[in-house]
């Protein structure tokens, strides 16, 4: 966490942040945020990221008395006062005390930065497990903080050497914890839209591979595939090279992937050293 | 909310208890909690409630650093200092603040008395009406504090003349969102045993009806049951007399319940005036 954050209307020692434990955000996990990083002091796709936070306030009835231009200067103050050249943001906006402890109230707004640490190089070229899991996340749409099911499963995952899991339900899948997945066969792009979260880093790469079918996607499929890979902001794009104990097509990382990831890297260089 | 409340480790104001806003509490939804009444300075069935609290800490490995009887003693303070004659008092363990902000960490107890309003007089004399919805909760039997789903569900349930929801997937029911559920038949009851929360009022019932089928209920079984009911520490026995647009048997009370709600009032007095 870094020195200065955003909490209640100013910028503050942010050790000091506060909330009160009655807060639905915690006695009900009710509370909506939004996570971005910032690249040589950019914020990367932040019109992006504030259109889908205030899009969640919105959906979740939840007053946000910041609009985007307010929280892009409140944004742009933090990363100046962190010096934060490479980190990634939260912005955190809590459901407020409650009269019956249920409804939403007046919550309060935070944002803190952060230090942010990617993958291992070693992860990114011989790709990583995930552990299947039937779910589906209910509102999966709406950028909520709940992610009590993948804590919790997430006590198994180091011993398993996964590094993340993959929701299916009724033999289709949709997204892991907090990426969202693509499944190459025979040269095609698939991507599931369904019952998921939907990623700004999914969005770039359906920019770089517009000929991507947005589609259901079988759990079958997937263990089929020649390729797949997750996306998201603080995985870029990751690639998957098995699901539970059994291999992805040859279990190495393919080429489509790979020349994702180029595309991707040289769309973020382009955008901050343009 | 009382004016006291026990917080990081001492009886303090309650108004100034805090929490740090990157608590995975917070960001993550990650912490468990109980909740129970006080009848005539009585806290009620305490025993199973702290059970329950310790058991949910231990599953989703949070550090409780207080045993049973220590618990008891502070909740013991709490009533006297608060005058809590006839409340709720509600604890609360948070996920901590996370290296990651994903895996829990240390995180903090907090003990909270309310006040506490039952269901209007009319609700237990006309029952009220469910909505239904297709979702079955993740670690269901976990007093988690993720109820980010019918938070947001509850916006609709005023204009809907509801007062919570019923939950099924693939045809079977589990429970509603802070209640168990029963359904009669023929004068048999039945309640589910999958994917629901084990609450302490529906084990009550289950001693003052031992003859209760615990089984899988379908969906259609409760549209077509005479009665149904459900049960929660601060709904007691509350009858259910439509789900959705549809009246269960009559539309009126049955008489299966009307007994059960008696027996439970007589066995609450037993306990508190013995």
């Amino acid at each position: 966490m870094k020195p200065f954050c955003f909490a209640k209307n100013q910028i503050i020692d942010a050790q000091s942040a506060k909330v009160h434990p009655m807060d639905i955000g915690l006695i009900r996990g009710y509370g909506i945020f939004d996570f971005f990083r910032t690249s040589n002091y950019t914020p990367l796709f932040l019109s992006d990221y504030l259109d889908r936070f205030i899009r969640s306030a919105s959906k979740t009835h939840l007053q946000l008395n910041y609009d985007k231009s307010a929280l892009s200067d409140i944004i742009h103050q933090l990363i100046e006062k962190n010096d934060l050249k490479n980190g990634g943001i939260r912005m955190l906006l809590t459901g407020g005390v409650s009269e019956n402890h249920f409804s939403p109230g007046a919550g309060d707004l935070f944002i803190f930065c952060e230090d942010l640490i990617f993958p291992s190089l070693e992860k990114y070229e011989n790709g990583v497990k995930l552990l299947s899991a039937e779910h589906v996340r209910a509102i999966a749409d709406i950028k909520t903080t709940n992610y009590a099911f993948p804590v919790w499963l997430s006590a198994d995952w180091k011993a398993k050497g996964a590094e993340d899991v993959i929701y299916h339900q009724n033999g289709i899948i949709s997204e892991s914890s907090r990426s969202n997945i693509f499944v190459i066969k025979d040269g095609a792009i698939n991507t599931p839209d369904e019952h998921i979260l939907h990623g700004i880093t999914r969005m770039r790469v359906l920019e770089l591979a517009p000929e991507t079918s947005i589609r259901q996607v079988s759990f079958e499929e997937l263990l089929k595939a020649d390729e797949a890979f997750i996306t998201s902001t603080t995985k870029k794009i990751l690639p998957i090279t098995s699901i539970d104990n059994q291999k992805i097509g040859s279990g190495l990382v393919g080429p489509i992937t790979k020349q994702l990831m180029t595309d991707f890297e040289a769309m973020e260089k382009q955008i901050v050293f343009k």
